[in-house]
């Protein structure tokens, strides 16, 4: 008897170390396929004791709002941890920042918006870029765009949550990457022609890839990417920003932004800020 | 029976559930303390389960490496989960990225290495994070700070494990954040006199930074950040860099590199890339 408590105990204290360990590896591996073999050789446990584990994985993920967990049943099965962020959770986050940018010290002189706290904060980062995958769920995409400088936090959190590598658009001279491929484009708000180049070596041919930036105005910039993509023959996936401050029609296809921020303002007038596009295009 | 055994039954399910919930809520608030309290709440169940699952994460993270979770004992206390990287994982991570590093085409005029493929893979930059941070198991840190641009994804990456804002100093002079503070710093490489700036509102005073970049060749960018850091009347608590190319002795003190590139090479000469010395400086 003292033994079956033993064994069971065992038996018990397996279940939950896995489960733990198991829910890390997920977590850290999103989209990615996880082999029934590689949690059995880890755990050196049964297939069929992966499998109810899973289960309960699944269903506590789905109960709390912390993804989809893909279960691919058989023994050459496995599970796939897809992030997904509830439309309420993203209408608790939204309105969170955007209370925090409606800021008046926020504007300043040509109606830009300072953001570079928000965007260097893990926190809020990690929850914009579950909410702008959650639009993704069911689509491949190989890589993340982005222009630098103030993209890039977005950009590599929208890619940590899709597992997948990001790429930096440049502007500047002395970049030191080798080979570069470059494209003009012009500029929405001074009409200027402008340079960008990214380097060769980034992107693969053909690569379907989601375009992430922190501010659009007039999307000169974000044009310049697609033009960019298309000289990788790449394909436009999507694109999503942290705020637009356009009023006018979007030009963008597939365009989702978080927060929309009037910029038509001087420095210390009152701010506006409202949420974006973000429910209709994720949402519906 | 029955009903005795249904209970038994939704007792574990709740173990289960709150493991798993529990494991994800801690990795993604890396050295925050959480109370006892919050958990208990959450799950609507007694403080001394939740003690109990906290005790089985605490072992399984350490058993899986996975990091540290110190536990407050008391009715007051809670659970903070500090990530860390044992030695040994550390060596394979080095030993793996030194490997991808090795290869000559890397190599660019002017000593330079490409190293952007690496530094947008968000598993690398997962697993430096977790590296670098491990030195810092018992510090406080306020910020990370990095130079524009390429030093933004590792310094991300380590903010997110240290749970603290990353900030971004920058060269250009078309910078639209605001109020700046800029110092002159003296290249290393070339000897010129640069400038560097910082948003105003980007540091609160007084705070303890870690400054971290993805490459060191003559220090001249880093010791400029320090002088940054002290404008802003703050303390530089350690420095970290991804690689770091210069062969002769280090000036600064508490500066760790994953890796130790030759760089007194033309492009297309082979490559020696090694170890730097993040072990005798994270692991003594």
């Amino acid at each position: 008897m003292l033994e079956l408590t033993s064994m069971i105990k065992r038996m018990k204290t397996r279940r939950s170390d896995r489960l733990v360990d198991m829910a890390r590896f997920l977590l850290e591996h999103p989209r990615q396929l996880i082999s029934l073999s590689h949690f059995a050789e880890r755990y050196e446990s049964a297939k069929s004791s992966i499998s109810e584990d899973l289960a309960i994985i699944k269903r506590t993920f789905a109960d709390r709002g912390t993804g989809r967990l893909e279960t691919v049943p058989g023994a050459a099965g496995g599970a796939r941890f897809v992030p997904t962020m509830s439309k309420e959770e993203a209408a608790e986050f939204v309105e969170d920042i955007r209370a925090m940018v409606s800021d008046e010290t926020r504007v300043l002189p040509g109606g830009y918006v300072y953001l570079s706290d928000l965007l260097g904060r893990p926190d809020i980062l990690r929850q914009a870029g579950r909410l702008i995958t959650t639009q993704y769920v069911n689509e491949e995409i190989d890589a993340v765009m982005t222009a630098a400088t103030k993209g890039i936090p977005l950009a590599q959190a929208v890619a940590e949550q899709l597992n997948v590598p990001f790429v930096i658009v440049r502007d500047d001279a002395k970049v030191t990457e080798g080979p570069m491929v470059s494209v003009n484009y012009l500029t929405g708000s001074s009409k200027r022609v402008e340079k960008m180049a990214l380097s060769r070596r980034s992107l693969k041919p053909g690569a379907r890839v989601l375009i992430v930036d922190d501010f659009m105005k007039a999307g000169g910039t974000i044009q310049g990417m697609q033009t960019l993509v298309r000289e990788f023959d790449g394909e436009v996936v999507g694109t999503a920003v942290f705020a637009e401050g356009r009023s006018t029609v979007r030009l963008l296809e597939k365009f989702t932004s978080l927060l929309h921020v009037e910029t038509n303002l001087s420095s210390g007038q009152p701010i506006a800020v409202q949420a974006g596009n973000y429910e209709e295009e994720i949402f519906n």
